[in-house]
């Protein structure tokens, strides 16, 4: 029996739960495009390459897989700083590049699209991705594909299909499908000794803390830990990029952990606690608020899917899924015997809000104020992250770690598609917004509802508080009221308080795209940011150049 | 005697005639901008790290060195499609990306803006460049700082540099400057038999044309070319990408040649003329229309600086530029022993154009009556390059060979940087509005005056003609008036003929960035597309899906 190639891949698609794909047509990608169409699937069509990868890898952290299709070259590598981001936030995102014929390819790649060699594209994104190939043969095609989205799911990274145009009608012989399957590794005996060593460490523990990480939702094991939180009343914080996969509203809850940058009461807490359970949690420079987090080895239990390291010790042979479900069941098993812990209550940090201008702070508390079930905060990067860890929601999405500009309004488009039910807020600079803001039009055209509201201060405002003012920090003016008017959405223009809550209030009631021009004091800026400011602005000035 | 880094990078760059970078400020590069200031070079900030490359690369056409500044990751990884396009069309474009410390490298790499080792974005570069190299020691620096910016000079492709952030402000020890010398290499008794052989073919031949191509302009060698063809009267042609590397208005010139997509009476000529001397252009698909040109290798003389063969005969041991320098030397001097040919009329081609909706055919007519020696026409891709080609001038720039999107809007500021004598005329479809147009925010800031024509046929209208109508080549229609108005633009909306000829008679008198929706009938499109469409639907159609 055989089938053609693009017909098995959307096959494998759907049954990963993928029911749209993000691109931008291009003629290398044309034949899978319109085998898509017969097929029944659909591309979301938006206008620029960097923003499809961003709508991709949010409709992947929700879904579980998000796909791009691309042309080769102009199409292909245009998407680059997304594929890295989602492989740095391991984010489970397939991008399938047309590509020119493999009968043209015994001759030098003078094609239009091409750089150096037919290899060219292909090195670039093994660069960046955890599998990466070329179909460049019916008879391995099976393989080669299962062994790329295999991989991407099983590491949740994002990985690379390169589909010459010959090979898109192509047909296979088909095989047993090789399952998504995972290779459990894990050692029985090592198991239990790393079980019972957690057990103990909690039995002798004054305070346990869960800070949970964002592999937590990537690998879909909120489960056991909850579980653990509520057999043993662990109080919980969550890590910067992992802000939401452990519930918020949640009472076990106590906040967002960001060491010396974050809200001083939440890191005293942690930082005091003698069992510190850091559950699909990496302690990257962000997650450890630029490495100053004091989480001691002796006291630190770090289960990830990286690593697995127990007060010290290191278990290579276990596997981070089937230990942490073990750990979840050992727990609330023995919990009899366990020793229950006490929850704090910590108060959000006090961020001023005295003045009639709008702030950064006001704008927090009104959405704090508006929040409902269904919001999905889909932030950017600068203020508009870090004031926005201040909000309190169960859905929470941004570039945390990687920590790349222009994520925000694209991600929202992912977010919204991979669940209907979801209304985003995007918090987005004025700086990210002026990269990839146009995407609001793709909302628009989508029928999708956004409230994107941008933090205007006309400046690329963390570098100016990292180093001092200067005049590349500054931003040309753009009207965005009258721009989000011209792509289609409701739009607003807010300079004061009164004038914000309003517009909030009327997007909310809404089921349109809005954009709210949130126009700040140029000096504005939340505590979180302040500290951070600082302490990168300390690393700048160390290089001694002025 | 010591240097610092970022002084010797300053010197370096200024000595070759760059007076200004383009970039976007992050983080890693902070301490070279501040040392940029200090030396008191300026970067134009664009907004989106796809754009400026497409600045610099047009800064680099024109001034031979163009630099753009990026910070590492989210800022380096997001330019590379604008670096792959200078590498196919041969553009000297230098990307300077600032990085972690390299007192970091020996920990695994966990810092913001890092993928997956301290290796990945130089191994990423060095697959789309020339030259790539990490500044990582002092006593190396200058070394490795001269050898990147020397092979972009010699090769006219572009090079990377990486600096780590400590390595900004560190001194080395400077040496004797190392020369951007080339490698002259080129074989005295093979010069002599090529420059024979090419005096036999001309005096046996009946008629004789030049195909001019980019390498003309990109390795200034106009002037050979031009002592060649008014030596002995021969006619010129160029190529797509080439086109303007011969200037437009000389006696000599009769056309663009572009194959079976091209002006049916320039191919004849071309195609049956039996001396052909293909001049610093490379046989890529796009110059050869698709792999159609008839220029037999017997009748071929192709000198341009990958290989140098006449009438089937190779001559490797040569040097591109001293060759051509020789040639037209040899053959001005010797030109009173050789006959000379004769100079036909071609008449350009007729596009139709007698609808008094707006076409095409009457943006083209009504550039090319008001054509004036300042201006430069710069492209994006689609009929809004194909049908350019059609325009009449001595100042053309477009992707014409790798074909990204795009590239116009932002390209225009690179080449009005470059000189500012000129007035870039942009001719962009909407699809690749939507991916960069925002950067005219930039002209207005800059003070700088683009007219900007927006091609609006609310499609991607390439490829429907390639494919056939389908939902996702439909674009979003997009106010462009309003959003070129807030974005500081002076702009008109034209619907029909009249209200095109005054938009652009009165962008012509401003002084300003001036945006233009010209909104063309869905149907429209030049006999070149057409042409075009046709050959590369065949190709797509044979791949046997639908």
């Amino acid at each position: 029996m055989r089938k053609q190639i693009s017909r098995y891949i959307f096959e494998r698609l759907e049954a990963c739960g993928v029911d749209c794909t993000f691109g931008i047509p291009g003629d290398y990608i044309l034949p899978f495009y319109a085998a898509q169409q017969s097929y029944g699937l659909k591309t979301v069509v938006m206008t620029h390459e960097p923003s499809l990868g961003f709508a991709a890898d949010a409709y992947a952290r929700i879904r579980g897989l998000g796909v791009a299709l691309v042309t080769y070259g102009a199409g292909g590598l245009n998407m680059i700083n997304p594929t890295a981001c989602a492989y740095a936030e391991e984010s489970p995102l397939l991008i399938i590049s047309g590509a020119p014929e493999t009968t043209y390819r015994s001759q030098p790649a003078r094609l239009h699209h091409c750089v150096k060699t037919f290899s060219t594209q292909k090195n670039v994104y093994a660069e960046v991705t955890a599998a990466s190939a070329i179909v460049n043969n019916t008879e391995q095609a099976q393989q080669t594909i299962d062994n790329v989205i295999n991989t991407i799911i099983s590491t949740s990274k994002p990985g690379y299909l390169e589909l010459p145009r010959d090979m898109m009608g192509a047909e296979f012989p088909i095989s047993q499908q090789s399952k998504s399957h995972e290779y459990i590794h894990t050692d029985q005996t090592e198991n239990q000794i790393a079980l019972e060593r957690i057990t103990q460490s909690l039995s002798k523990a004054k305070q346990a803390v869960i800070l949970a990480g964002f592999q937590l939702s990537r690998f879909q094991l909120l489960k056991p830990v909850i579980k653990i939180a509520e057999a043993l009343n662990i109080p919980v914080v969550t890590s910067i990029l992992g802000k939401s996969s452990f519930p918020e509203s949640h009472l076990n809850f106590i906040g967002n952990y960001f060491g010396q940058f974050g809200n001083p009461a939440v890191r005293e807490f942690v930082e005091s606690s003698d069992c510190i359970l850091g559950l699909g949690v990496v302690l990257t420079e962000m997650e450890t608020a630029g490495y100053s987090a004091q989480l001691p080895n002796e006291n630190l239990i770090l289960i990830n899917n990286e690593e697995i390291s127990i007060c010290g010790r290191d278990f290579p042979r276990l596997n981070f899924k089937t230990f942490l479900n073990d750990l979840g069941h050992s727990i609330a098993n023995g919990a009899k015997e366990l020793q229950k812990f006490h929850v704090p209550q910590i108060v959000p940090e006090l961020i001023d809000n005295s003045s009639e201008d709008l702030s950064v702070s006001h704008i927090i508390d009104a959405i704090n104020r508006a929040m409902q079930d269904n919001i999905c905060i889909v932030t950017d990067v600068g203020d508009c992250l870090y004031a926005g860890l201040s909000i309190k929601t169960d859905n929470f999405i941004a570039p945390g770690y990687y920590s790349t500009m222009g994520f925000g309004v694209p991600a929202s488009i992912g977010v919204q598609l991979a669940d209907k039910a979801k209304r985003p807020i995007v918090l987005v600079g004025d700086g990210g917004f002026q990269m990839t803001g146009m995407e609001i039009a793709t909302a628009v055209k989508e029928g999708l509802s956004p409230i994107v509201i941008v933090f205007n201060n006309a400046s690329y405002g963390m570098l100016k508080f990292i180093d001092k003012d200067r005049p590349y920090y500054g931003l040309p003016t753009w009207d965005y009221a009258s721009i989000g008017k011209a792509l289609g959405a409701t739009s607003y223009r807010a300079q004061s308080n009164l004038e914000f809550d309003s517009a909030l209030r009327n997007a909310l009631k809404s089921r349109a795209a809005v954009l709210i021009d949130a126009i700040l004091a140029p000096e504005d800026l939340s505590p979180a940011l302040k500290r951070l400011t600082d302490h990168f602005g300390k690393k700048m000035r160390a290089v001694g150049v002025s």
